[in-house]
């Protein structure tokens, strides 16, 4: 009995890379399935709100798509959860959230964890994340390394340089104990990280976005739970939509 | 000197009477100048997230036509606060949430606010906003009426009469000292609850939201003041945006 | 139809500077008169809670007097907002404090204030101040410039340089993204600071409490609405009071 | 060695009583000394803020007194603490508020504690309190039995049916599980209350506030600790004050 | 590759169903493989603070015996998560609390959870373990059944009625919308309760608290993770311990 | 009438200098008679959670002793409070735990305290237990001398000075303007460090937390009062327990 993940990249540049990086989970789990939809319209990528609400239009569509697929469960690929509210009102399938999936497995693994990001302007989005979910005290810091999202596979040594500067400094300033990386784009570096870490005495736990949100979604499957239709109630599809064109198709196929 | 300040409704169902319902601070801020403006694609109404989240583009693209009109000020007319971020990134005039505005404008005139809305289904979203804007403990309760948005004009006396009903439980249940109507879509009805709350003896004061955010616009343009660019910092606009053409129209000739 | 907003001044140094500091206001709003009225036995100028206690009486006789003379709205004219809450039980029309209204307007620009102030020891009077409000998680800080009330005026360029240097702090260390003034004494050097940290790159409003208050108040008057008295239940003035008699006098008056 | 604790009563309305209601402890402590004082000017019962601000100076005057008489710790006799913080800038001496302290005392009681007061109007005073020592999360709830100060000793029956039927609902509707008198004019009654409760099955114990914050004043002087100068820092007695002449003289003779 | 989880049940009565209650994740997952252990010396079940305390040794020395059989995790089966932070300094497999676990779990499900659990005398240990987990603002109730633990299989019918009259009460009167069942006893009490709530149109997911801890204890093994040792620093081995032979003797073992 | 507290040490080391350092209280209280007892199975010196697990049983046996031996109350000496909830659940003498005690007096002395403690590794425990009591929001910091319990008689000078570079910190850094020792250990060392700190012009009170907790225990006694059974529900002693024939044999005692 297979579990079918879908990462759902919320921006127009391609990722292929993420699948790559989520191979060792399946070598855990020799029961799931990964698939990854980017969407058609949208920005980029997301260093902001502007950047969050082009995309959303076009994560809801992906979760409709991947539903009508039959996969079991939604994973967006982005530490602004955008559009998250949205297509949990939109589907029945579990839609999993990078950012606050990630935020709660890192609370369960000490008393604080700080969020190493790539720049300061994003910020405000992690803090009111973490206080929409209810983290807020557990947040130690949100830092950031400075580096733009398209810029990330660019230079990887002074990259994990900066993550394991900003990390420490969580740690030792800020009385972080779990590190959380602040971009699924870092992924493939908690390790190098992790042990970097550990080798300066600094034994916490570093959290990849995406690959804990996988995760986490095949627990949920195997449990046969999804989110809270009370908390999140389904979306009157009878209401008339202007534009949007690729939702409405969607809807009408689905009826 | 004129200041205008421009409703911009986030949905495509037509308000014509939303200015209407502003004309008595018209006749205290003589120097007011209204106009408003809708979306083109998006709900025909807001009633959860899925809603929101197809209003936003709609709404930034109002907001860059409202700056390159020469507006002074921008509301959004909606206790959702649909885009109010992402509009604060992509224009310099101050954009205001009629939430976020009368919220704040509550929490100052007591102790405890009460709100109460359309649908028992939207509590989340109002909850979710006053945690945001960090004024959780201040909020008493969210009650609602349970009319749909778009019946709101079909029986007034009814919804009067649920609204004091709702507002008196607020009130003597809830501990609230000050009443918010949760919906813009209520304008024209806070004075008659207002009364009708005196002749219980309850002397609440009863905020509209849409008038309480154009007043409190006409007055942050004549501080001169904006929401912080170190909050909302600007959006990158030199990114490739693919798709929503009314936003990227509009972006170039901003150029 | 003119808006009258009573300037109450709460200590007994004469401060005629108030009223032109707030010229530019009126440029905007052709209705508003202003008038200030200080207290006759009181406190030299207010740096702690003993010296507010002195200010109280005299505040309460000034807003009594304030009703009588048909003022539309009085605003306190100090960051701690002495006497604001006896005052609220003792008339009807609003009473707005400086630093209340100032620090919910500026929780509305951005994510969170940090506060600039004259000394070290009115900061935990200010914290107090924002926890009442329920905005103590909006406030980034308190700074101070160190330098007494009473010598403000002495050094203006000093002064200027202190608080963008604790305004910097404010924001590069403490994550503000808006800046509040912390004592109604700096009014007219607003702009000053704020020129200054635009020309740092440091995009953040600037608020001056008196003038945001004022317009605050203005706001409230057109909007018809004046603070809740479920929260501030009128004073009982059939009890026997000794002594006051400046309040005594003025209440035989209004009866 | 004696200690010697003041009760400041805050009102006009002598209350001599309130002396025998602790005669209980000084059984227990042979070290202690009691004295009472009233204020000359000021309100007949407090029963708000407009009644607090009256109040205050009277506190500072006697606090100064009690600290020129050689008295090792001053009791402020009313739940709103009224003139807490501006007595405790005046003196070195020890200054209790009977709220302050007993709300502490009960938060180590138990999980959550349950205030029964005298006035629904004094909710939001009692509220604030707690919230300004840090303690509004142990606040179960404040409830009332709707007698005015005044009458409290008129029926006492009648008085203490409704402090147990508040208390019992505070207890079972509200998840308080340590009751808390909110009014220091209830000395006297903890007794039969915490008898009647324990009767009903429920095992809460109930503070006196008078008697539980001398007692902690006993502590506080056993133990050579004052509040702290840091907090509250000493007032700057050098700047000129108009009116309040017996504050004034008390001072110049301090000198 | 096997995934090994040891349940460990912390008092002294026999409880070899659990494991049968978690053989629907096995199903899912194949990889997985379940022992139990007790403890030898404890309580017969837990009820309270002093019950916990009792048991905490043994879960500390099973969890000890755990690593040496090179199990990969631990999940302590109890909703007091008894021992959790001091097994967490003992051992360096992962060690997870049910509670804290499904909290986490149930948090990022909805808005807000309520806990259903055996007797009200447990309300303020889970609460405070919501608190300590930083959840206590997700945390919408805590309700009981009023069922001691070693009654729960005695009449099934009763227990699940009273199960849904809480959890519906959860729902509608505390806005929960997600439910947690307080007590690792009621396992395979969910389905039914889900399908009861379900059919009275209440759709809201419910969390068997040993199913979720132990499905996350598969997700944390996959992802290599484990607790922060800078949170929970290994203990201090080295130090004389008195008494408690089957922990000395295990730590001599692992030496 | 004499008040008898006992101070129970719960580790296995003998600490006969603590009753030593409590002979200044006796000088005030000439009522009071003291005690101490230690625990027979249990850790040499606390300092994490694991160290408090084996430490727990000894506590619960040495309270029931404390009431068998009709002692008026007692007072945990440890600031980790270890067995306050499992002891208070077992006698109805008042127990008081060290940090809880001495938290909440230094919270009613001032706006935030700060906590100087043994090792780093403990300031999470200090952290939870001021959570725990409701008061995270008046510490200030927990910071720490890094000096093993078992040390600290070693080089005072050398420890004083780091109390004092610590205390210094803590109110320069953190705004904390009361200094709680924090560990028992520290018993005698706060008058040089609050002398010093005097001297640097820092006029914080410093608490001793085993004195303030014996002072207020004298306190409790003298008003009568123990902790809330409602809170802390008499554990059911009719239930089995396997092991722990200490308490076991006192509990058939008590019978």
């Amino acid at each position: 009995m297979t579990i079918h993940v879908r990462v759902v990249t919320p921006h127009t540049t391609p990722r292929p890379h993420k699948l790559a990086g989520l191979r060792s989970l399946q070598q855990r789990f020799t029961q799931l399935t990964l698939s990854q939809a980017g969407i058609d319209a949208g920005p980029a990528s997301i260093e902001g709100s502007f950047d969050e609400a082009l995309a959303v239009p076009g994560v809801i569509a992906s979760c409709l798509q991947a539903q009508a697929d039959g996969v079991d469960c939604v994973v967006i690929d982005c530490m602004g959860d955008p559009g998250l509210e949205a297509a949990r009102e939109s589907v029945a399938i579990p839609v999993l959230g990078s950012c606050e999936t990630t935020l709660h497995v890192a609370a369960a693994l000490g008393h604080k964890f700080g969020v190493v990001t790539i720049l300061d302007r994003v910020r405000p989005l992690l803090e009111r994340r973490a206080q929409i979910y209810g983290l807020d005290r557990k947040l130690a810091c949100v830092r950031s390394v400075n580096v733009p999202v398209l810029q990330i596979g660019e230079d990887t040594d002074r990259l994990s340089d900066a993550l394991l500067e900003q990390s420490r400094a969580a740690i030792e300033r800020d009385h972080a104990d779990t590190i959380v990386l602040g971009c699924t784009g870092f992924i493939g570096l908690s390790e190098r990280l992790s042990t970097a870490l550990s080798e300066a005495g600094l034994h916490a736990p570093v959290l990849d976005p995406l690959r804990t949100a996988v995760s986490t979604g095949v627990s949920l499957v195997a449990l046969g739970i999804s989110h809270s239709q009370l908390a999140y109630p389904r979306a009157n599809f009878a209401k008339r939509i202007h534009g949007f064109p690729m939702i409405v198709e969607k809807l009408s196929e689905s009826r």
